[in-house]
């Protein structure tokens, strides 16, 4: 990773944490255990994408402000909300997840449905706490996140991907499920970073959209490429994970290389998609690369 | 029941059937398990008690309009969610509501988290889409919603109901349960009705506040003594449910006639609460009344 990239993920982590610890209800509220079980699985660990790339997207646009750290903590309470279900028995049944056990495991399977409950609720309020944007912005952001995170969005995704396991997908039924299960709310991090400066025109976020939506689809097809080449140490969670559910991959279809290939070739398009923003892109033209490039 | 509630219900079902029925994904989506399951839940079935009572409240203040259908359409689509939810095996594990298979039972444990999860996401997307209201309104209901739906909500209560299995909590705490579990949201059903009619002054949202809160509680009670007196088959669920998994009750623990006055004691702070309102507000009247003789 490039030294600057690092520095401005760190800088990420610790903010977002910061941010993430204000946004949930204190450790000792009336209900401990759900709050114990929000807290587990939000703090404390997590690459913080999500937030990188609002953070960065409103860089790219103006500047980093308050309100961005709403949308930041508001996308990050949605990813975790998902990877809390999605670990569930019922779902892909996993037991570690960012080295640490999972949600269910730590707790119960009934907290952990409802600590996923609850995050989605929290994601939406910490949009309507950004209260140095008018109503009307902060009205839009809600629109984005729900659109981004329901049956047409994430959870379609996620909906898509279930009913694909012991299934043969092509390749663009594969796209077609990463763009809503993962996609969707990675460009809903670079788009709602942009808007939460109040200073987007409407070509500057078309061309974010396509941006991350090539980086969307990157980051899948690294995550394929790390299930079948990294270890379970590095990647904190099972490594062959979904081989052993016979789930679709890149790397299943396209073969290592061509699974290498690709993701280049998205980097591209990212990078390409960036041509009318100047040096104050830099870090999500920096972000694109990580992703691509990342071991775990 | 009254013959005008009686009307007024039926009334609230079919036009709250249509609103839902235009809310949700086409059935032919391209996720169609997930959108089948959303729709097997929350269409046709249901007393539709939220709606109605944020219907009731536009009423009380002023009329009825296509913000209302929108706030009420959320409701549903959180308190239907919430079903699903604490039917699954590891939360109530319930294979029976409104007299059909639970949701997982009819799909699958994995289709029903995500049903669930969909639905939270649809109702905020029915509030932005109040396109009769501005942002400013639009926005404090989103607040509204956020908070009832949430860890200091109804999950929270939820989370509670989870901790007090095998417990024996006190009236008070049993009462901070239901506050939270049912109450918040019906709360919510009474306050967003009156605020998405733009003209409810602070005076009138508290008084149907205290209204909403004491039929919330006595909802709950007619609940407890409903699992104790009427059948399975009139329920459209088990009868004794919360007996036979040792949940806490009103009947535990005021016994069956101490239950009955407690339920007849909150109708009457809840028409107490309406005192300033004129004839306007005789649905909500006759909506508490209800609550408390309704047999199923």
């Amino acid at each position: 990773m490039q030294p600057p990239l690092k520095a401005f993920l760190t800088e990420c982590q610790a903010r977002i944490e910061t941010v993430l610890e204000s946004a949930l209800p204190p450790p000792n509220a009336s209900e401990p255990t759900l709050v114990a079980a929000m807290r587990y699985s939000l703090l404390d660990g997590g690459k913080r994408i999500r937030p990188a790339l609002a953070y960065a997207s409103a860089q790219a646009i103006d500047a980093v402000s308050p309100a961005t750290d709403q949308v930041a903590s508001a996308l990050e309470c949605i990813h975790v909300y998902s990877l809390i279900h999605d670990d569930l028995p019922a779902m892909d049944d996993d037991n570690l997840r960012r080295g640490k056990p999972t949600c269910h495991i730590a707790f119960s399977e009934a907290t952990a449905t409802l600590a996923g409950d609850a995050l989605q609720a929290l994601a939406f309020q910490c949009l309507t706490g950004a209260t140095d944007l008018d109503s009307d912005t902060r009205l839009q952001l809600v629109q984005q996140l729900c659109l981004a995170a329901g049956a047409q969005g994430m959870v379609g995704g996620q909906a898509i991907d279930l009913a694909a396991v012991n299934c043969a997908p092509d390749l663009q039924q594969l796209q077609r499920m990463h763009r809503l299960k993962t996609g969707a709310l990675i460009v809903a991090s670079v788009v709602m970073g942009a808007i939460a400066t109040g200073k987007a025109s409407p070509t500057q976020i078309a061309a974010l959209k396509t941006y991350a939506e090539a980086i969307g689809l990157a980051f899948q097809v690294q995550d394929d490429i790390l299930d079948v080449t990294a270890d379970t140490a590095t990647l904190g969670k099972q490594q062959g994970a979904d081989i052993a559910l016979n789930k679709p991959t890149y790397v299943a279809l396209l073969g290592l290389e061509g699974a290498r290939r690709k993701a280049r070739d998205l980097h591209q398009q990212a990078v390409d998609a960036l041509s009318g923003f100047d040096s104050k892109a830099d870090t999500l033209r920096a972000l694109s690369a990580y992703i691509v490039e990342r071991e775990k």
